[in-house]
């Protein structure tokens, strides 16, 4: 399996359509696409061809941003950003806020970044895209429509998790490939049905993509090639949420 | 960046010596090991050469192993042994016990596999290794003493999480690399300081060779080539564990 970063050399802007600009990049890079690649595309330019910016001094915050703001040290207008893009409040303390995304993800600031979006001084930020899901499978179309390839795509994230330090990048928006791979049913090599059942795989492809990506390098997408998967239209990173009734830790 | 599925084609058995293992069957598999390879070791090969494996049939259950296996229905036994192999309960529910291993790992059953282990009707089951750092270390040296090749090595181990679905290969051991890739101080391409600082390298390592490990077939080895890193003696997969202060989770 190989796992190959593509580097891009130009500022994404909104309406900038990433499909076109994955195989343009590939191209750039002396790389060639092949059926059944994964690819992987970093949120952040997908949130920018998308226009998912918004400038700070724009926001006015609510009581409850204003609020939330003083207990945990942050903007008042970043606060209520958090907040909109929020369906409920996970946890807080001083200087984190951790939420349940609209697309159900739990991770602090609603996902929302103020790194590699704009020069020092300005303020602005970079929200999530709002269906991650269908952004992965418009790549998927325009990359099968343009040059008749056949392949996955996974939007990922770089999210923090409890229990363990260090953050790692996960799949927040998938298309063509299975999130999970079941195990369910068949056996291990002794013969004893296997009780380890499902792998997110589609937040491994994540990860090991985020190994060659770094995160002060301009390289927001990456080609995971000889990776064994079965095409499936029906799944997403949806499936990877864990419904709240179902988490021992919410 | 390349990930190397590495085979085995035999039963791992107390006394082996894994990094004798390593070499052997990498070099059955036609493959060359290189200075700055990253070499992945599933914990489950480890435990068994460190003899881990307990037969169920010999261990007694405490009083708080009775009352928790009746609240969590599971084996009285097997309970015994993942309280014995913990330092905390952190959660159960019905056929579920999480808890703080006596490493600071936290997960489902103290890390004790009932799969791949033995031939049905056994009740063989596989603790976590003692000190998987010190397995990683030992691996780590055997190699360099014996070929000369410097390279790091990660122990992995498959472990589910709150918040999203599924399991992940996750790094319970490390040697000669850091677990945590810090890019504090850096700036993003825009001159901004990063506010992601700190990405669990080691974890996406363990992730990224799961993809070529699979659950059902003897692939207990990978070897991850061309990810940039510098060697260090200092850290382990110890730096990964969140202690419970500083934990909003537990």
């Amino acid at each position: 399996m190989q796992i190959i970063p593509i580097s891009v050399n130009q500022d994404v802007t909104k309406g900038d359509d990433i499909g076109r600009l994955v195989m343009q990049a590939v191209k750039a890079n002396r790389v060639s696409m092949k059926n059944h690649d994964v690819v992987v595309v970093t949120q952040k330019i997908i949130s920018k061809s998308e226009g998912r910016v918004l400038d700070l001094s724009t926001v006015k915050p609510s009581s409850q941003a204003l609020e939330l703001a003083r207990k945990t040290n942050k903007d008042p207008r970043f606060v209520e950003l958090i907040l909109l893009e929020s369906r409920k409040l996970v946890k807080y303390s001083e200087n984190l806020i951790i939420t349940e995304t609209k697309h159900g993800f739990v991770c602090a600031n609603a996902g929302i970044d103020q790194s590699n979006v704009s020069n020092p001084g300005d303020n602005s930020v970079l929200l999530l895209p709002v269906d991650p899901d269908l952004s992965a499978k418009r790549i998927r179309r325009v990359i099968a429509d343009t040059i008749g390839i056949n392949l996955a795509v996974v939007v990922s994230d770089t999210f923090g998790r409890p229990f363990r330090l260090g953050q790692t990048n996960v799949a927040i928006g998938v298309s063509g490939i299975d999130s999970i791979k079941s195990y369910v049913g068949r056996t291990d090599m002794y013969g004893n049905i296997l009780r380890i059942t499902e792998i997110a795989v589609a937040d491994e492809l994540a990860s090991a993509a985020e190994l060659v990506m770094g995160k002060t390098e301009r390289i927001p997408i990456a080609i995971v090639r000889g990776y064994e998967f079965s095409f499936t239209e029906s799944n997403n990173a949806k499936s990877l949420v864990r419904d709240s009734v179902h988490d021992l830790f919410r």
